[in-house]
C-alpha cells in the first residue's frame, strides 16, 4: 500500500508556487506603500504603481518577441527597475539572468552566451563593457538600454530603445498565466579561484519557499534583528548577487517600504537612511566597514538600522564597532548554491547585552526552518554538537540550486550522496548555532585531523611584528598534510624569528585552542602573499608554489 | 516554446514538503524547550523528548499493521499524546482523522466509517460514546485506549493496549521515508445545519505552506498580535478542530513552549496561563466568554495574553470588555476547508489606542501572504474596494482542500470557477480588510441587491422591548425575496407594535446605514426562534415555516 494522494476537484485550483503569488497579500494590503529609488530627486513609486508597471513590463518584454523558456539578461545598479525585473521576467515564464557586472568583460560575455541570453537590460554605465564584448555574443537579439542620465539609446538594429520610454509605450494590463512551478526563474555565476563561472538557478518553487521561510526565520525574532511590517528595507548586496539574498522578495511579500540606492556610495546610503528612515539591510562586511569610515558616518543617527552581515565571516572587531554605533548587526550564512539563506545568528533575548552578545552575532547562526543543516565526517557521519568537533557542512533545504547549469560532472560532486556539500569546515554548539571555522580545500588533513588554516592564521596574527599571514597545507607523506605559515612581517621587524612565531601557535595548543597537529613545523617570512583580482588571499596560487 | 523545468542532478534531494520537516529547525535549536500537559501534575516533555516519542509512536502503529494509506482516528483532549500524533500519523504516511468528539455518537460512527479508520486511538473519557456504537463500525480493527486516570485498556480482541504502555514498548529510533508531497496528511467532518457531514482533508504540502504563510502572517505584526520565539503558545481552539487551526504545526516549526490543557475547565485553563506564563492563543468568542466570567479570572493577570479569535464573530462588546481585562485579541478568518486561516485582523501601529483600535479587531482581517482574496458579484465580478459593496467571499491559497471527500457534487459547487465558494457575503474596505456581513445562505438578495440579515438583526436588537431576533428572506413575486423580521418580545413589553419597530429600521435606512430594501414589510412576533442541537439560530426551518 502507498500514502493516498488526495483527490482533486476538476475545478479545483491547484495552486503552483509561482513568484506572482507572492504579490497577492501586499496588493491587497499596502497598495499606498512607498518604492524609492534613492538617487538624484529621488523617485517614489507605490506598490499600485509596481504592480501596474510589472505588468507594462510584461507586455513590452513580449513586444520584444520573448516566450517563456527565453532568458533576459540584466546589469544594471539596485534600483526599482531590478525588483520590476524580479518579477515581470520569471512571471512571463522567461528566465532571469541576473549579470554580476564586477566580473571582467571577457566573463561577462561568457556567461550571457552560457546562459543562453536572448535579450540584454543594460544600464548606461555598462555600454562600454557591451561595445567591447558585443562581437562575441552569440545569442543576444535585443537590447534595451537603462539610463538614469538622458543617455539616448545608442542607434542600431540591437538597441530596442530605453527602458521607461518603452514601459510608457506598452498596455498596463498583462495576463500572466500559471505553469509548472518547477519551471526556471532564475540564473547567475558564481566564481571560484580556478576555471569558468559555474550557473546555478532556480525555480518558482524554491524562490517562493526560500521568501517564506527567510520570512518566518527573521520575524519569528524575538527582540534582536527581527523584521516586521514597519520596517524600511535597503538591499546593501547587490541585486545581481543571488537575488540580494532573496530579501527584494520578502520585503514586497511582506509590504514593507523599500529604498533602492543605485551603485553603492557611502554618503548616497548615509543620507537614505537619513532622509527615508532605513532600518533593514543586509551587505558583506566590507560595505559595512566602508560606510562606518565614510566621514558622513558621524552625522547620521544609525541606531534604529538592522543588518544581516553575511559573505565573508565577520570578525568581533567588527560587530562591537558596528555595535557602538548602535547598528544591530548580526550573521547570516549562505552561498550562491542555497539561494542564499540557511541560518541566521540572531542573539537569545537572555543574552542581549551580557558578554556572549557579540559572540553569538558573529556566530554563523541557527538554521532556517525547514533547513536539514549537518556537519558530518567523511563517512557522513554526524559530528557532536559540543561546539568543537569540526566536519563539512552539508545542507538539505526546499530551495538549494539542483546542480550547476550546463555541467553535470560538477552538479554530481555537489550533490553526492544526496546532502549539497557547502565545502565549508564547521561545528555546532550544544545551543545549535553554527560556527564555519574553515573552507574544505583550505583546511589542512594531518595526523588524520582537520586543522583549520583561519584558526592558525588568528593566531599568528595576534602577534605584533606580522604584517600578513596565511597558512595552508602541503603535502606530507608520513601525516597526509603539514600546515606551512607564510609571514609578512612589519617594517622594522625583520629580527623576528620562525620560532618565536611558532612559540605563539604552541602555547595555544597547549591551551587546547588548536591541536597539537596545527603547529606548524615550517614558517617561511615573505615578501606578499599570491591574491586573487578581488584581493582575497590566493591559497591555491600558494600551494603551488609551496607543493611540498 | 515553454518554460524551462529545472535540470536535477540525479542525487540532488528534491525536498518534499513533508510534516517532518517541520521538525528539523527546532529539534537543531530548542531541543530542551518545554511541552507542558496542563492536567493533574503537569506532565512535562522537552522538545527532544518529543522527537523520541513521535519515533516510538511511529513503530507503536507500525507494530499495529499500518500501513502507508491506513487511516488512524483520535478522540482525545488537547495534550501532547495528540500533538504526537499531528505528526507521527501523517509521516508514516498514515492519514490522521481528528474526530469531533461533540458530534452524537450516531454521527462519529458514520465519520469513522466514511473516513475508512483503522485503528482509533481514544481516551478513557469517551469509552461510554465507543461502546455504544462498537457494532456499527465497519473498517476499524484496533484501539488503543488513552487514560489519564489510570484506566485499564478493556479486554478483548479489539484494543491493543494502553498508549504510554505501547510507546514505551516501542523502538524509540524510527526510519520515516519520504513520499509523495501530496499525499492525504489529515481528514475531518465538517457539518452544517443541513445534511450528512462533509470530510475534507489536507495534503503534507498543504499544511507545510499553511504553517510557512501563518507563521510569516502573525510574525510580521509590528506590535499587537505578534508571534515570536519567547510565546508560550496554549490551544483553546480543540485540535479535533481544523488541527487547533494549524497553530500547533507553527508553535512546533517555531521551538515555542506548548501548553496542553487537556478538557477546556476554566479553572484548569487561568491557572496555566498563570503558572506556565501563556502568552498566546485562540478561540471561539463563547471560550473567551466562559473564561473571562469563571469567578477564578479576576485572581489572574492576563496583561499578557494574545488571542486570536475566529469561528464567529466577535462583537465590539466583547473585544472591549477584553481589552478592560489586558487582553490582546484580535480577528482570524477561515474555515474547515480552508485549513483553516485565510485573514488577521492585526491593528496597525498608528491605529493602536486609537478610537479605530476595536473596530480593526472586530474586522474579518487581511489576506495572508499567498492568499488570493476577493468579494464577487455573481458574474465573478469583483467589487469595489470601498467599505460597503458586497460580494460573496471567494479564495485561492496553498492549502484548501481540493474537495469534499467522497463527495464529487459538493466538491464541484464549493470550487466552482475554480475559486473556492466560501458562502461567506462581505465588503473589502480600502485598507485591505474584509469584513464578512453575513452567510450567502441567510443574505437577502431584493430589488436586485443584497441585504445583510445580520445588519438588520443588530438594528432591531437595539430596541429596548425586544429579547430576540431573527431576520430571513422569503420569496417574493416581484422583489426576489423580501426580509421578514421574526421578534421575541420581553415579558411585559407585548403592547409594542411591528411599526414602532419598523420605524428604528426606516431611520437607520434614512441614514444609509442599510439599503431602503432592507425594511422588512413584515415583522412577526413569536414565541421562540427555531435553533439547532447547538444552539445556533435555525434559519433553514424559519423560512420553512414562513415560506413567502
Amino acid at each position: 500500500m502507498s500514502a493516498h494522494i488526495i483527490d482533486r476537484t476538476p475545478e479545483a485550483y491547484g495552486y503552483p508556487l509561482l513568484i506572482k503569488q507572492l504579490l497577492h497579500s501586499s496588493m491587497a494590503t499596502a497598495p499606498a506603500q512607498e518604492i524609492v529609488y534613492g538617487i538624484d530627486n529621488q523617485r517614489r513609486h507605490t506598490y499600485a504603481d509596481l504592480n501596474v508597471r510589472i505588468q507594462r513590463l510584461g507586455n513590452m518584454l513580449r513586444e520584444l518577441g520573448l516566450q517563456p523558456g527565453n532568458t533576459v539578461a540584466v546589469m544594471d545598479w539596485d534600483s526599482h527597475r531590478y525588483l520590476e525585473c524580479f518579477f515581470a521576467v520569471p512571471m512571463l515564464g522567461c528566465v532571469l539572468q541576473t549579470v554580476n557586472v564586477r566580473l571582467s568583460p571577457e566573463q561577462i560575455a561568457y556567461t550571457l552566451n552560457h546562459a543562453q541570453a536572448d535579450v540584454l537590460l543594460v544600464n548606461s554605465d555598462f555600454l562600454p563593457v557591451l561595445k567591447q564584448i558585443r562581437g562575441e555574443l552569440t545569442t543576444l537579439t535585443r537590447c534595451v538600454l537603462i539610463g538614469d542620465d538622458g543617455t539616448p539609446a545608442p542607434r542600431g538594429p540591437g538597441f530596442a530603445g530605453e527602458y521607461e520610454e518603452l514601459l510608457a509605450q506598452a498596455s498596463p494590463v498583462c495576463e500572466f498565466r500559471d505553469f509548472d512551478e518547477n519551471a526556471r526563474a532564475t540564473t547567475f555565476y558564481t566564481t571560484g579561484t580556478t576555471g569558468l563561472p559555474k550557473g546555478v538557478y532556480f525555480s518558482h518553487r524554491q524562490l517562493v519557499l526560500h521568501t517564506l521561510a527567510v520570512t518566518a526565520g527573521l520575524a519569528l525574532a524575538p527582540q534582536q534583528g527581527r523584521l516586521h511590517r514597519d520596517d524600511v528595507y535597503m538591499p546593501l548586496t547587490p541585486m545581481f548577487h543571488v537575488h540580494a539574498w532573496g530579501l527584494p522578495y520578502v520585503a514586497t511579500m511582506a509590504g514593507l517600504k523599500q529604498v533602492y540606492p543605485g551603485r553603492y556610495v557611502p554618503d548616497t546610503i548615509l543620507r537614505l537612511i537619513d532622509t527615508e528612515k532605513v532600518t533593514f539591510s543586509h551587505c558583506v562586511p566590507t560595505i559595512l566597514h566602508m560606510v562606518l569610515s565614510a566621514p558622513a558616518a558621524k552625522d547620521v543617527d544609525l541606531s534604529n538600522w538592522k543588518m544581516i552581515i553575511g559573505g565573508s565571516a565577520m570578525t568581533s572587531a567588527l560587530a562591537q564597532t558596528a555595535r557602538e554605533r548602535g547598528i544591530d548587526v548580526f550573521t547570516g550564512y549562505g552561498m550562491s548554491e542555497t539561494c542564499p539563506i540557511l541560518s541566521l545568528a540572531h542573539v537569545p533575548t537572555a543574552e542581549l547585552g551580557t558578554e556572549q552578545d557579540v559572540a553569538t552575532r558573529v556566530k554563523t547562526g541557527r538554521p532556517l526552518p525547514l533547513v536539514a543543516l549537518r556537519t558530518v565526517d567523511a563517512d557522513m557521519n554526524d559530528c557532536p554538537h559540543d561546539g568543537k568537533s569540526t566536519g563539512e557542512v552539508v545542507v538539505r533545504a526546499p530551495w538549494l540550486t539542483q546542480g550547476y547549469l550546463h555541467n553535470p560532472e560538477a552538479s554530481q560532486g555537489l550533490w553526492e550522496g544526496g546532502w549539497l556539500h557547502t565545502q565549508d569546515i564547521g561545528n555546532i554548539d550544544a545551543r545549535g548555532y553554527l560556527q564555519v571555522t574553515d573552507r574544505i580545500k583550505d583546511v589542512i588533513k594531518t595526523g588524520g585531523e582537520w586543522v583549520s588554516s583561519l584558526e592558525i592564521e588568528e593566531i599568528i596574527a595576534r602577534h605584533p611584528a606580522v604584517a600578513e599571514i596565511a597558512v595552508i597545507g602541503v603535502k606530507d607523506a608520513k601525516w597526509g598534510e603539514r600546515p606551512v605559515a607564510l609571514v609578512v612581517l612589519k617594517a622594522g621587524h625583520e629580527g623576528i624569528s620562525a620560532d618565536d612565531i611558532r612559540k605563539l601557535v604552541l602555547a595555544a595548543a597547549d591551551d587546547g585552542v588548536i591541536s597539537k597537529y596545527g603547529v606548524p613545523d615550517r614558517i617561511e617570512f615573505v615578501k606578499e602573499l599570491a591574491r586573487t583580482s578581488v584581493g582575497k588571499l590566493n591559497k591555491r596560487v600558494m600551494r603551488e608554489q609551496y607543493p611540498s
